[in-house]
């Protein structure tokens, strides 16, 4: 087929770059576009303060910077949103209005009843929501959520358990990459030796998001935290099943779960969602992390510590899993279905 | 009065530095000896790498390290024990049956029956169990142990929440740090923009430990994490309470709680055991952990997640509070005690 | 004596911060008033986010802080600043025009003819300026600017050598504390796993203000970068000297080294201003940066490479002797001088 | 043509996992088996510790681990070594004397004059010294060294200067990763907020090992410090030169540099051995150590500081250009020429 249009807006910041990495080479998509605040347009992509450990693809810098502006932005087939909650909360709308797909990392609207907050392996069917979206507010574009990034660390190996065991309470303890705050989030003074036992409105995002992609009223309990480390979120997490079951199960289950990503083939699925890694002393951020290219949660010390009483540690990338990646997935899934 | 004498073994490690620093100056203390394995045994003690922040205090740098031997032990009223466990296993029975006050940080023999495992604000009154030690043993001196550190750090405000609220349930995350391995115990290659979520035997200690101190068959659920912070180990922890509560009357309840040693007015004793500080974001290590100069657990986070669902984040020093403060807090008790 | 009254603008970063905790229990001043800009304008003291390593002094935190205003300054003794050099520009002249001593951390004006730019161990005569500078501005106040912290780092080991060896040309290479561009100068993402071979600025300050310390046209060649430590610039310095030497000679100008700060017994005076220290893999950072109270610079590696080859490494406590102590200290030295 | 064999010793080390991940996909190698010590022998090579960023080269993980022997070295092409020295001394001998091509990274030997020490772009020529070896010692086989990490890391920028303008003196201060001192070299308690200003024996090799190489007797004065990175070695150089320069000649004069690997086109040669790059605070360990897939010397901030006195920042990766990359591309020479 021919290439879709792709665009960026904030473009400049971790997960825009997550964004610009991940589409430069995409086989479905051509970034044919970005769009950042003031301060950079004008620029040339090239110029600015790339982070990611690799370098930055090629065909990326030579694109010119374009200043954020809803009646400027090109006509593309997706426009992906990295942008501050607080902006997409304006632009994001008038853009689905003026009949973009908008795909957005962005907190704004997420638990709106009619905004479908995806992750492609967990709730590909709350695509149809945007059916709702549209008729509701008259919009011929829409917008389309994937959840904050512990959400997402957390819900894909809960998936296959809560299929086969059944969830009856959950406690989580997260330990979150500094990256996760963006890239001046976090000063060094504040981390070298040091941890924050505080990440404003995370836990709220896990439990209130966790309810929305699985429909339910799980009962969890959430703590998160911000450690020294560049790229990946780790979670300690307790959960209480309905069946009582043996480890090697819940390994087996986490370990053949695959959802409609991988059965369609989309370019952004990982082979496996869930990992179960060997290794008692796994996973680990920085060992772990580029799983199935940043797209698997890697979990290990699957442990019964008593009737129905499982526990684990999952870790995923949080700005390619946990965001950019996500997103994209989400996308693909979108034009495969009905609703594109 | 005069001074007792006091002489440490594993005198060079980062618990045995501690120890010295603690007793160089200690009101009650006369530090008179360091033993240490042959790798440092000749060597003055001022020749040792220390590695903690303040200098090493000026009369312990002019001790001579004695080679470790049970028969050479000279003349002492106290012995502190800071050994690698296996070596402790067999070194602390047989001073004790030469007489010696062995008061230690080594995991040997902290299950044993008749082996008191003190946190001096907890627990007490379970000094008494050297009578029996002696009496089952035959020893004329006695070993006295201090729990692990992550046990110390949980066990204090939980505490006085077991005493007014009761408690149900526990699930604790830790997230430790370094020095808790020992100098040699992390290679940096290991931990640098990284975590381990695995500590060997951690989890256990906590659980066994906690049900030893407590008396009583606590469900506790214990997962023990390494992150790369240099001192401070930071546990965040729910509580499943008996009866329900407010979020002021916990904190009170904390902020209020005082045990045997602010009675005594021991000298190790810090005026507040459990510190409940201000700040959304707190305890933080490198800003907490010196509180009560490292004796105090500092408390935050203290939140009400649902009907008698209690969760807070703790800190404590893991070298101070954790290891060698807690045992010198613990000497001093014995020694107002009948058991001295 | 009664006390002086001293006041600290910019009291809020990490530099007034230090001054708060050298004014707060100092002998000689009565720390009477903090001011800040409008975002911490009206809180208590207490109430900011202290970052250092030990408590906040309580008389501090009692303090309310007062918004930034040249016209509602107190009546006080002696002003600390640690304004922005580009507020600071705008307000020390001012202060110092309505009569009022100001001493400064702030980059601005330190290079202007008539401003004594003072490590009072170094160039204590250079207050004589002061005169010229109230002759010259008809001032009746004055400003006195401490130098740079990689400068105070590199020209107090520096001064024995050039007594007693002469000095024909060095080269350095810094490798400073992320402390040393404020809170939220380096972003963790920049720093974790990573150095930044660049301080803007930084080599100009160390070549200018050494030249203008020393009164010579010193060949000095500076690299100056950016580590993840906390606090503590390591300096690697090369020094050709005039004369030859040996090694021996160099650690004993050094450790001998003392100026009228040591004379007078200035209160914040180290009794050692350059401190050579024992081990063949020192001075570092974590172990070395509070020597005499953050106020001594410690020198290792003393090396001969050649004729006239000289070799060593310094290391300084950047917020204290490059920062804020310097300043307390030339401000004791000020008082006592005929210009006070 | 028909794959060359491989075989690694010392194959478990950190420079011993980055043979392994070179070899197992590489063009002209079949790696064919890996030796450890007693400790690792008998396990699958998938069991160890892998700690690189990319996952384990399937085909690897297959391997089982010999116990090293040289009695029981397979026939092979080439025989790559990470020995610990001590060991390498004894055994890469040996197993030149039994007509193995040994091509190790170990430092014993480097500087005995029948021993290639071989930057392939700098001195290629030098791998003549094999005939010179075999006569002397009576070996049908040879052994081949590459020079330490940091010594490379300057010399091959160092070479287009010294080709081009000459060069009188180099001051260099190093700042280098804990990954070169092996996996368990620097502990994390030593490394975490500080840095060592000391590696043993390092300044020397840079010294000697580069005299060697340049066949000159350059004045070479060297500090080694170790910092809180995890691969890259970053290096700030001062060279006096013969002619007077500037700075675009010189960044032209490194950019265009090939050697004989870019000419032969061998298969880890990168393009460019030096890149230059732009922005005024790069290169960067995190940024820019992959850079030539970790084969190409980074290099920024060149300045001209005064006639003939130039200064940069070179950047590299340490256990790939500094090590198992620059093995590989030796062995990749020699195979192409007439010593093979």
């Amino acid at each position: 087929m021919d290439k879709l249009k792709a665009y960026v807006i904030g473009a400049t910041g971790l997960v825009g770059q997550r964004y610009v990495q991940l589409l430069a080479e995409h086989p479905w998509f051509e970034l044919v576009g970005v769009a950042a605040s003031e301060r950079s347009a004008g620029k040339k992509y090239g110029e600015i303060n790339w982070v990611l450990e690799t370098p930055m693809p090629e065909r990326a810098a030579e694109l010119k910077i374009d200043k954020l502006d809803v009646d400027a932005v090109p006509k593309v087939d997706v426009v992906f949103s990295a942008l501050p909650s607080e902006v997409a909360a304006k632009v994001e709308p008038e853009l689905a209005k003026r009949g973009y797909l908008v795909v957005s990392n962005s907190s704004n609207m997420r638990l709106e009843p009619d905004v479908p907050l995806i992750i492609p392996e967990v709730n590909p069917d709350d695509l149809a929501l945007i059916r709702e979206q549209r008729a509701r507010r008259g919009w011929s574009g829409a917008v389309l959520k994937k959840p904050n990034c512990s959400t997402t660390i957390l819900d894909l190996p809960l998936k296959p358990i809560l299929d086969e065991f059944g969830v009856s309470r959950i406690h989580v303890a997260t330990m979150q990459a500094v990256t996760g705050a963006g890239y001046s989030g976090v000063p060094s003074v504040a981390i070298i030796d040091n941890l924050i036992p505080y990440i404003k409105g995370e836990e709220e995002k896990i439990v209130n998001e966790s309810k929305k992609i699985f429909k339910r009223d799980l009962e969890i309990y959430a703590t998160t935290t911000r450690v020294p480390v560049l790229d990946g979120h780790t979670e300690v997490v307790y959960v209480d099943t309905v069946k009582d079951f043996d480890v090697e199960a819940v390994v087996e289950a986490m370990a053949k779960f695959r959802g409609l990503p991988q059965e369609l083939g989309l370019p952004t699925a990982p082979p496996q969602p869930v990992v179960p890694v060997a290794g008692v002393d796994r996973p680990q951020p920085r060992l772990d992390r580029m799983a199935g290219r940043g797209m698997s949660v890697v979990v290990g010390r699957v442990r019964r510590l008593g009737p129905k009483k499982l526990a684990f540690v999952a870790l995923g990338h949080n700005t390619i899993r946990g965001a950019a990646g996500n997103a994209v997935l989400a996308a693909e899934l979108l034009i495969k279905s009905d609703y594109y």
